[in-house]
């Protein structure tokens, strides 16, 4: 089982299928040179299957653990997350007046999906770092940035998120961890959070916790929540680890997958903490934390697909049952079903970075109103495409499949967290249609009118694809002003198929650019993907304006399987 | 976390969904009165409540183990088989003649779904032991059937099937375990067995194995084998075990799931065999063995669907985000599908028991070919939604959900296998447009003739939702010709979705079915799936139909990741 960072595959992609290219046009990334990027995907890659793909069985054999209070990681992970500091990987798209080198965030998502694909047990750590020094980059002081963020993006500390807490999932509002002043500009922070991730680390020298807490004076609900900086050891005068502050982890969670990677519940007694950004300005800080790692799962997602159904074609090839089973007509459609959807989830992953990256550097609202729009189907489909096809995985491994040793279930297990983490797909798709569709639609109706203009170019050489893709844009359309013009409950009911619909409509306009490129194999690719999987989007837009009475008419009896008859 | 068998759905559907009472109209079940019925029904329930839900988690927490080449089956299980053999659960269909209470399949698979969603681990080995049952009652000597079927039914002595070898999966006729004459109608059997379930037991006093191997004179293939009984202890001449055969346990799996259910390779060398049936019939002895554990699989998929779903609603009542979660328009859409959908494979899978019992009561032709016809769907229908509702769980608990000690993994975890064994559903696809295609979709148009005589009837009290279905069988209708009309390779690149879309018109017509019942809360569900699930068969038929063509024009390096471009 030897996991190949998908360079090519990326490459690809941003040099024909998303307009990376113009981001080297602004004075932001000028450095954004194809030549540049062909050796960072190039270095990253080798960084990846050398580095980090032994250490992905590791992880999963040998969990993360307690030790007298102390966190213990896998075997290995500190000599892998040393080569993605000492690589540079963690601060490839921060500031270069902190120590970043500036690239675009595309570049950061391509090198984060390979990370990821070889172990997503240790990516976390620093996708959650990156997380953090977004935060700090937007909100923190100047004082503080100069503090944390040169070590932070150099990787001798890490960052960790701290919002959940039991009684507070995706209801973040209803948290109770306090804040209070101290008179000197700190703050004692005392509560329980759970499901940090990385919550403790002994591969870096400093943990740098961002914790949302309510002050005194807050108010209820997501209002009143501000956002601290707690660290493990806090800084003395030289910004060195100075004493220990008063948190600790409490335990360790005992997961389906990501065995290598700590989810810690975290304790914080009067620890010292600091303001990040304004008080009560808590929200707007995590959700910049929020909207990169959200892409950041999303492309997790891409990561363990591109991975399991590498294992699956190598086991295709090489297992025989009747001839090798890659032959098999039932096994050949789920390979080529997955290598079409990956790519899709791949692009709009991309697509959704390049976007952010041109907001940033030209300060175009539609950039930006594409990013958002972009956002939460780039997280949801992605980690959806990720389940998919390391189920797909297990199913070509048939009984092997099901036996650890093998590592395809390790896969499913692993990546079956994305669906869930930094906010479910369920919560992604409400933003959609919630959100997201606040502007009546003008950032949908843009993308859409890109596909059909794309379908209308390609009308001459694949007139039976492009219709398709055509009128499956136009379909969406016409769905997206019904959706808009419902209320928001009707919406919600909808919300997931809607995006599901979406997800697919921008996959065939992909894969329609992608055929426009005149390679053979991507031809075929693309009428596998525009045949085969776009025609569920029609079975999308139905329940996607279903509506909530026939929902909201079933009782919950009936639902736990009690009825009259 | 608690498992309630669900008694009064499955009666439900015995009584207005699928033709059992026509059952009792029968000589052969003449005693399958409804009393019987709802007191066997009640009876079982209260056992998989009461002695199996308990061990669920102990199984998964404990594995079964090996000790100095011992089985140590998990804690607790030894009383949890008790309760099922001394329950008569085993024998509830076998022969009278030999101990069983020769009551409909349909009872039993009931019975099953009730035990395996309360233990699947377990539940595994009566289920395999009643496979036996069902070979040796139609394959064996009599000598045989008085030695070993009073043992089995009682549940005294348990029953494996030994298929698999490292080289022979699906492909069984690759199989190298070799079977020698003694001389003395005794054989000896030599060879290597993998996934033997339950392939030793510390819960029974003895284990029969029974046994693929190839006889000298044995052809190539799947024409020359033949079936063996392999005793672990060879009977003495009072049918007690008696000398212990030369046979081991090598070693068992560590799997993704039913960590109680004991995985083993087996070695068998100059092992003491006796055929069973003809020699060179090994796999007509199988094939009956098979059928019975296909539909057996399938109903396994229902039973953790509902434990799953169960616990999915007990957990979205009680879980407050912003209100009961239950109350959210998509936690509320994916309860009430995972709802809609069990109850259809619930009813799929009963269907085909009745028609299997029903075919051996009257000797119907036409209810041995629509048996025969739905229990590849059965299987792979059940399984899927088993594993989809199992998912689903997981997604609604969240966070939560990822964590081990809820239990959700778990039911992912275990019911992961059922779409692999007792043939992929890939495998059962293939088997239903192929075999089960070849009388000319004479059983295909038999049913979906019934579906429209339903949809014709319910057009008065519920013309839009018959208006759906009748249309939806109509296009099966044609898309089932032209499958027939196609060639076998183009039939199996498209084997999967259609399965899948007859799987969604059987269901669609049961639930107008259940609706024509006049509960308020039937005609809810009913209008659930038809409008927001049924319309995915469209989407199904077209990938049915797309054929080999572009699954043939794309290369294995394509598929692996490697494009021109």
């Amino acid at each position: 089982m030897t996991y190949r960072a998908p360079v090519d595959q990326i490459a690809f992609i941003l040099n024909h299928i998303v307009p990376f290219q113009k981001l080297a046009e602004t004075e932001l990334f000028a450095e954004a040179t194809t030549e540049t990027v062909d050796a960072i995907l190039n270095e990253a890659g080798k960084m990846a299957d050398n580095e980090l793909a032994p250490l992905n069985r590791v992880g999963d054999l040998t969990p993360a653990r307690l030790e007298n209070g102390k966190l213990r990681s896998s075997p290995g992970f500190d000599a892998g997350f040393r080569a993605i500091a000492d690589g540079g990987w963690i601060s490839l798209a921060s500031d270069p007046d902190y120590g970043g080198m500036g690239l675009p965030q595309a570049l950061n998502m391509a090198v984060a999906e390979m990370m990821s694909g070889a172990c997503l047990s240790l990516q976390l750590n620093p996708l959650l770092t990156q997380g953090q020094i977004d935060a700090l980059q937007h909100h923190a002081s100047d004082e503080m940035k100069a503090l944390y963020l040169p070590k932070l993006n150099s990787g001798e500390w890490s960052g960790t998120m701290n919002l959940t807490e039991p009684g507070a999932g995706s209801d973040v509002g209803a948290l109770t961890t306090k804040a209070e002043p101290n008179g000197d500009g700190t703050y004692k922070i005392t509560g329980q959070k759970i499901f940090i991730t990385w919550g403790d680390s002994d591969v870096t020298e400093n943990v740098c916790h961002a914790v949302l807490a309510r002050l005194p004076d807050g108010a209820k609900g997501t209002k009143g929540i501000s956002l601290f900086m707690v660290p493990k050891f806090i800084p003395d005068d030289d910004g060195n680890p100075g004493v220990a502050n008063s948190l600790k982890v409490v335990s360790l969670e005992h997961k389906m997958g990501i065995h290598g990677s700590p989810t810690c519940v975290m304790s914080y007694e009067d620890a010292t903490g600091w303001l990040i950004g304004k008080e009560h300005g808590g929200m707007a800080a995590m959700f910049t934390m929020m909207n990169a790692a959200r892409l950041g799962v999303g492309v997790q997602g891409v990561g363990v697909a591109e991975a399991a159904l590498q294992q699956a074609v190598a086991y295709a090839i090489e297992r025989n049952q009747f001839g090798p089973i890659i032959r098999h007509a039932d096994v050949r459609r789920m390979l080529a079903t997955a290598r079409a959807e990956v790519f899709v989830a791949r692009s709009i992953c991309l697509a959704t970075a390049v976007s952010t990256d041109m907001a940033r550097a030209t300060d175009d609202a539609e950039c930006a109103a594409r990013a958002a729009f972009l956002t939460p189907i780039a997280k949801a489909h992605g980690t959806d495409v990720g389940c998919r096809v390391a189920d797909m995985n297990i199913q070509v491994h048939g009984g092997m499949g099901f036996i650890e040793e093998t590592g395809a279930a390790q896969y499913l297990r692993d990546v079956r967290i994305t669906p869930i983490y930094e906010g479910t797909n369920g919560i992604q798709a409400m933003d959609l249609v919630g959100r997201k569709l606040s502007d009546g639609g003008e950032a949908a109706t843009r993308l859409l009118d890109e596909v059909m203009d794309t379908a209308k170019a390609a009308q001459g050489d694949f007139p039976d694809l492009a219709g398709e893709v055509w009128r499956a844009a136009e379909n969406l359309l016409e769905a997206t002003q019904a959706m808009v013009d419902r209320d928001l409950q009707d919406r919600f009911a909808g919300a997931v198929p809607y995006l599901d619909a979406f997800a697919r409509v921008l996959g065939a306009w992909f894969h329609l650019r992608a055929a426009q490129t005149g390679d053979a194999g991507r031809v075929t690719l693309a009428r596998i993907y525009i045949t085969r999987i776009l025609p569920r989007y029609a079975a999308d837009l139905i329940e996607a304006q279903a509506g909530l009475e026939d929902l909201g008419a079933i009782t919950d009896e009936q639902l736990a399987g009690a009825f009259g008859a």
